[in-house]
């Protein structure tokens, strides 16, 4: 049983602590929360602790806190030669100071407080300094999801800047198609079938071969007739920004 | 049995024919394409017509061309007093001009060739001069989906924006994961339950509700890290552009 200590009452940290309950391989012994009012309902209160001189010796402790209280929180745990990871997309692990063993256990996903996920279909970005920390990392990402990629810090750093336009910068996209349908009085759920097919579409196909619409067409009667339906002038920079991105680097049809 | 005659050969065409097929209110009698390669393999080649002369009586034409040449064929369909309606999200009604009963069958998805749609689930937009036509197309969609809006032509020119905005762009911008993935040597799918879960997610949040990421929690530091990160200029543009649009129009968390 490998035994954990979670640092952190944010989103990440509860989704965590919720996948690891009850699994065989490994057991969240303590978690240390300065507000334990997030964490209470789904963890055992007698062992949330808020002082760092009561935690407990563990196999590994995660640093599920905001990107900018990594190194300080690290800075504080208090042994020596135990192994300490982050959970950031961001962070470098060298980050985490240089006495200590280090790693990485970041996964891939949006992680919304009033949305349940299945932790089985998350990624697990793993990344560790020696082989042996490495090996521990991916039992005990095994423990919760089916997938999990070896990841260096330059690939996490890549890979957050893609999460950050395939699912923020999406969300966004889908926020400007609620708010044109609200302002012509038509149910947004209408745009569900299509929003649902185009994620599943890139499931087979890649996104190139999955382009359509009138920027792929070059169809410039069309793209200038949605621009001059357009009012709002952030929503025509964008929809011309795009538009003139796909015409220059989609496959021409 | 409502007896439809479908113009055209293209995407959407073929998907209709599909869609029909063994359906008991309706039945497609004929097909008009002028190059009937493309469908003889899911149509009975000897209801393949290529010449407007033996175009059939029906009691419904529908019109799934290129939306420039809707106007022309329209014309050219040999009977008066017919329904005739088009298939496309950006063109008037009346542009299938005035002597004719007009309508609107619109399927709100994205098609490609090679992949399989569940018309089901796709939701048909509706539109007719008067009620019995309307009425008509609403026995057509029943029997082929099970969602259908009556969309007027304004309505429907904004759905087709925001369709879009949430589908073409949204697809755009898993492209952009897709490029900054491969050049990192990290395999696309491990993207994949991002991108599903950020669609299914706003099946049950707003997404003004459901937005993540540095931008809406206002982290300069990160934003600044990817702008850092990122060296082709185009994606440089639509990430300052999206940032600053989140920033500017997304609720404060």
């Amino acid at each position: 049983m490998i035994r954990i200590v979670i640092i952190g009452s944010g989103n990440v940290a509860q989704h965590l602590i919720k996948a690891f309950d009850k699994k065989n391989t490994v057991e969240v012994i303590q978690v240390f929360a300065r507000n334990n009012n997030a964490i209470r309902s789904i963890f055992d209160t007698t062992k949330i602790t808020h002082s760092y001189t009561t935690i407990l010796e563990a196999e590994l402790y995660i640093i599920a806190v905001s990107d900018n209280a990594i190194m300080e929180v690290a800075s504080k745990i208090p042994f020596q030669n135990k192994l300490i990871v982050h959970t950031s997309g961001s962070v470098c692990m060298d980050d985490l100071g240089d006495t200590k063993r280090r790693g990485v256990f970041y996964p891939l996903q949006t992680f919304s407080k009033s949305k349940e996920v299945n932790f089985k279909e998350v990624p697990i970005c793993i990344e560790a300094q020696n082989e042996a920390d490495y090996q521990l990392l991916e039992t005990v990402a095994k423990s919760i999801s089916d997938t999990f990629f070896r990841i260096n810090s330059k690939q996490r750093k890549a890979l957050h800047v893609s999460a950050v336009f395939v699912s923020n910068f999406v969300n966004y996209l889908y926020q400007i198609g609620h708010t044109i349908c609200n302002e012509n009085n038509i149910p947004f759920e209408i745009l569900q079938p299509l929003i649902q097919e185009t994620a599943q579409k890139i499931k087979t196909l890649s996104p190139i071969e999955a382009q359509t619409g009138p920027a792929i067409r070059r169809d410039t009667q069309t793209v200038n007739a949605h621009l001059a339906f357009l009012t709002d002038e952030n929503q025509k920079d964008i929809y011309k920004l795009l538009t003139k991105s796909i015409i220059d680097h989609g496959k021409k049809l």
